[in-house]
């Protein structure tokens, strides 16, 4: 660690990006608008591959428009990877994603400062769509990555207003013909906004993150009769906005009565005709649950299907449900989990065990190779929200901690 | 009854002409759309005002659009008035509201056809918005026709676009200048539909309707924080999509607990950002009160007050309510009520005495004058849909027991 070339993280620098990266597709009242493969969304890519070019990477953007940039090492083989995302939501922060890629460069521009070559190549990923605000499923870029089939669907998925990914990813000139690193990945690594309010409740600088919770996400569609709301008794109404509002509160039940870790959200709810005076007759409803235990997240899946149809057929109405989105609970590699740890102890931080709430591509790109991620705090817990904020402080400790442990991985240091 | 030059209901030309006035605004999947004000409100107020020349009535415009035609009387002084609306709500059906205006323009032509005068002049009347739908309050027309504070308010309301009724009046060439009837109106009549499921269930060919049920229309906001739906744990949430739910599952449970007549609908339901992954934090609901019992229907208010204050407390999320509309339940004229009661059965018709459960004209005008209406079937109780449906037979019944009472009011006959 006392190297006398080792590279530096410049927090000012990094800080930078991250504000200029958040001009692009900047809500009036604060926070960003990048959906995936929207106009800013091409305005944000465009600026990164500019910024990967400056800093000397080698740039590919693969088949479902992920973009990679290579910074060759000693040797050839796999490389070691860091990488997030940089779409948003529609009310989204700057550092949701955005950390994680730029954190990646920070560290490339780092070595270069510094003339340093690393053992292996270093590759920094900026994976398609993770949010899943506007096509489904969330993770579609690293899932494409590492699953052909899930690619070909993805390509396919289609917009609320119709639009595929495949044409989209055209029209904003993303849709690469690259196959990069066909010889394997030898390490993934991501550094990210916890976006839940644990590490600044517990004054902790980092999170070791050993997992990921499993995600399941539902659509249910309830179909009952629309019908006068004042001519009407209740005992012959087939109400749907019933229906679906019991479902929801029954969500909640359902997660106090499981318990632990278990979460719950009903976020979309539409309903039709919507009008103060007509019985509704059409409900579509999401449904997201999320836990780190898998038998739990099937148990919870059982009881939204058995509520649902509870509800639906106590008042007569007809529910239909579908599967937006699944993922199971996943395990980071342990030798990477501890590594960080130590990493992060040996730079005098405090670290905290846990899991993920939300879904990382981390989790995907573990499926072919050894990955694990660290959380730096999210101030009040908030993230998805225009209102996201992390300290510069933290942002420095992440990505010194993510600098160290590339740095090992990618062979110019000594583990500590 | 037996007068030979007794005036007689054309059933085939009342049809026709709700047909023909239902092509106005017609859904390519049938029903109609003419929301008030809108381009296809403007056509079917045209085509009736038409309709009102061709026989023979004076039309005057009031200063909230409302449209009425007189045919002169034997003797000056207040009218026998006939009418309800002909604005609908977005999905609605043909008869809603015509039927009653359309029975109106076929009395007079039955009575031109007979070359009758009647004793007292005979107004048909079309009042500007009663559904509500566009613009709060509904009953707008009639309620601006008797007072001159409440239309004032009238003009200044606001459809979710931020277009005001005035404006709106302006712009369809139906920002009238007359005030007809400043003598006054000797008594007011309304043929409706339903609108509920009671008459066909029992077989019952003509509703005697005593009185309106109390309408009370309540907005509610609820503003949360929104937070990643993976992030935040349950216990941190001040989740408005989750409240909203409660207060509307919560609605039900009230309805049920007060008995009796008591009605509750959540019509509309609004949340943001309305996203699978990310907690709400604002929803704007509607709930739709009714109740025939004054007192019964301020205790489901004060009910749904403390239901709402419960629910948001219980998250730490922040609820405003408004009320967009409030009729005190209303009582029609006994002796009018008794009349229409003993014509139906004296023209063999079998008869129910009800209550309505959605508001009319005939309520607001009832404050003015003695005012009574009757109800027909609605097939499957449905209406506000376009589904909506009244057989011809019972349409033709329903006119005819209109005739005679317009017929004794207006001074032809003597009283059967």
């Amino acid at each position: 660690m006392s190297a006398p070339n080792f590279p530096r993280i410049s927090p000012g620098r990094l800080l930078s990006r991250l504000e200029e990266l958040g001009r692009i597709g900047a809500l009036p009242g604060g926070g960003v608008c990048r959906l995936a493969l929207s106009p800013e969304d091409k305005a944000g890519r465009d600026w990164l591959v500019e910024r990967m070019r400056e800093l000397g990477l080698e740039v590919s953007i693969d088949r479902i428009g992920n973009i990679f940039g290579l910074r060759a090492g000693r040797s050839a083989g796999p490389p070691v990877m860091v990488g997030s995302h940089i779409d948003t939501v529609s009310t989204g922060g700057i550092y949701d994603g955005c950390l994680g890629v730029l954190a990646g460069l920070e560290i490339v521009a780092a070595l270069n400062e510094g003339g340093i070559e690393t053992e292996r190549p270093l590759a920094v990923a900026a994976f398609t769509n993770e949010e899943g605000a506007r096509f489904a499923p969330d993770m579609m870029g690293s899932l494409g990555f590492v699953d052909p089939k899930a690619r070909a669907e993805a390509l396919a998925a289609r917009d609320t207003a119709g639009q595929s990914v495949a044409d989209c990813l055209e029209r904003i000139g993303y849709a690469g013909t690259d196959t990069p690193f066909t010889g394997g990945i030898h390490a993934f690594v991501e550094l990210h906004i916890e976006q839940g309010p644990i590490l600044e409740a517990e004054g902790v600088d980092i999170g070791i993150v050993e997992g990921v919770q499993g995600i399941s996400w539902t659509e249910l569609v309830l179909t009952g009769v629309s019908a006068h709301a004042g001519g009407t008794p209740m005992r012959l109404r087939h109400d749907a906005g019933h229906v679906a509002s019991s479902i929801a509160a029954g969500v909640r039940r359902l997660v106090e009565d499981l318990g632990g870790d278990q979460l719950g959200t009903v976020g979309a709810f539409d309903l039709l005709p919507n009008l103060v005076n007509v019985v509704p007759n059409r409900v579509r409803m999401t449904v997201d649950l999320r836990n780190p235990d898998e038998k739990r997240l099937q148990l919870a899946e059982e009881r939204l299907g058995a509520l649902a149809a509870a509800c639906a057929h106590a008042e007569g109405v007809s529910a239909e449900g579908r599967r937006l989105a699944r993922f199971e609970a996943t395990a980071f590699d342990r030798q990477l989990v501890d590594r960080f740890e130590r990493e992060a102890k040996g730079l005098g931080l405090s670290t905290r065990r846990m899991f993920s709430g939300a879904g990382h591509d981390a989790q995907i790109i573990g499926r072919i190779c050894p990955a694990a991620m660290i959380f730096i705090p999210s101030i009040g817990g908030i993230s998805h929200n225009i209102e996201e904020f992390s300290r510069p402080q933290d942002i420095a400790n992440g990505a010194g901690v993510l600098l160290g442990v590339v740095a090992q991985l990618a062979g110019i240091a000594e583990p500590s």
